[in-house]
């Protein structure tokens, strides 16, 4: 029951993107995650920690899957944690391999994530493509990693169920040259007012910036969410903006 | 240019919900929350301080307001300041009288929070609020507390345009009997199908239990966010939630 000092060291170094990539595994906590976790198909379990208490009270789940489990003394789990309130049981997963992109051409509608720089923002934005099945999350190049403990948490599991891979605007547009793409802008078209696609990538761009303008330049369709009251905020929360425009593209299409 | 250990020990005191009360007073940080609050009527700025480069370029709009200024060196900002990043300037505002509650029963919708406990999730409504224009925002006991300097900040200026109150909703259902009361829950009616009302009070709950039993219980309009694939996400973040609600209220109104 004692985890050596490597064995914290390896856990704790996973708070970094440099050793997620070098060792290709990223950290889930909590109860409720690492249940999910377990009934996955597409995500192998690297390994489990967990407070005896819980490996006993999840006994028959652990009996199906085949993975090296550690008991830990709640000090233990303090200390590879990277929660300040630690839940009970920790697990490192092996980060899956990139979807392969099949229907983005045709159907569905799919998000591009220009920039977007807090993990909480980035977890909300999986949160969202869950809840409304969209195909695939595109984060551009100077994205917050998927994979950071922070983004993974603010999922709730989100990260567990939709295909995330990295990608440049370009190379997508060039890759699909017909496919609509979304974003919004404070002087497009009123969301509600103008005709809108039936399938496409939904452009959201960075908290503080907005859609960077070299990315701007390949919308095909400039959408604007009406303020009634335009003496107010400047701009909403970019998870906020994703929701309303997802919200009502699929109930549209 | 130095400020005593007491003057110190009072603008740290504000981060604390206790000593907001006693003093009636809150923390706005950064160049632009602050510019905005030396522009606006009815939030009084009871004093300044500021790195004197920041007093200089801003001399012409502090020509015009009447606030004890106090010039301060980066070490000093550092500690008074809330934030682990500094931005040049920091106020201390009088917490302002709570509006009076006129045109709720009539027209337009207004926000009551149940609850809602994140700082990050009530600065992002109270955007929303401002994006909308809504006119009250309504907090119930539970809530955090909206002079939070995490959800001042958070808010992006907008706490100095809403109108914030706290309320029961009892309270309000029983001063404004005929009000409809629209919330999201899982298995209420299609937003995007059902007859919406054309003014009232949107409520948004907790961010982990939703709206608590005795709330839903004076609902009036339970709507639902359709979600076209129900295996993914339980459920959307709060302020998601009530960005995609409000959209569609007030495009229908």
């Amino acid at each position: 029951m004692t985890l050596s000092k490597q064995h914290i060291q390896f856990v704790r170094s996973l708070q970094l993107k440099k050793f997620r990539q070098k060792y290709n595994n990223f950290v889930v906590e909590g109860d409720k995650m690492v249940r999910e976790i377990l009934q996955q198909q597409h995500i192998r379990m690297a390994s489990l920690y967990a407070l005896p208490e819980w490996l006993d009270a999840n006994a028959l789940l652990l009996t199906y899957c085949n993975v090296p489990m550690h008991p830990i003394s709640p000090a233990e789990l303090h200390k590879i944690s990277g929660l300040s309130t630690p839940n009970q049981v920790l697990a490192v997963a092996d980060i899956p391999e990139p979807p392969t992109i099949t229907s983005l051409a045709l159907e569905g509608f799919s998000l591009y994530l220009d920039q977007i720089q807090d993990p909480g923002n980035l977890g909300t934005l999986l949160r969202i493509a869950d809840w409304f099945g969209l195909r695939y999350v595109f984060c551009s190049p100077g994205c917050v990693d998927v994979y950071n403990p922070k983004v993974v948490q603010a999922s709730m599991g989100a990260i567990l169920r939709v295909p995330c891979l990295e990608r440049n605007l370009p190379e997508l547009t060039a890759a699909f040259p017909t496919l609509p793409i979304c974003g919004a802008v404070l002087d497009g078209d009123n969301l509600f007012r103008t005709t809108l696609p039936q399938h496409g990538l939904i452009v959201i761009g960075n908290e503080s910036r907005g859609i960077a303008e070299d990315t701007a330049a390949l919308l095909t369709n400039r959408l604007t969410i009406p303020a009634p009251q335009h003496a107010g905020a400047e701009s909403l929360n970019a998870a906020v903006a994703a929701g309303i425009i997802i919200a009502v593209l699929i109930d549209r299409a």
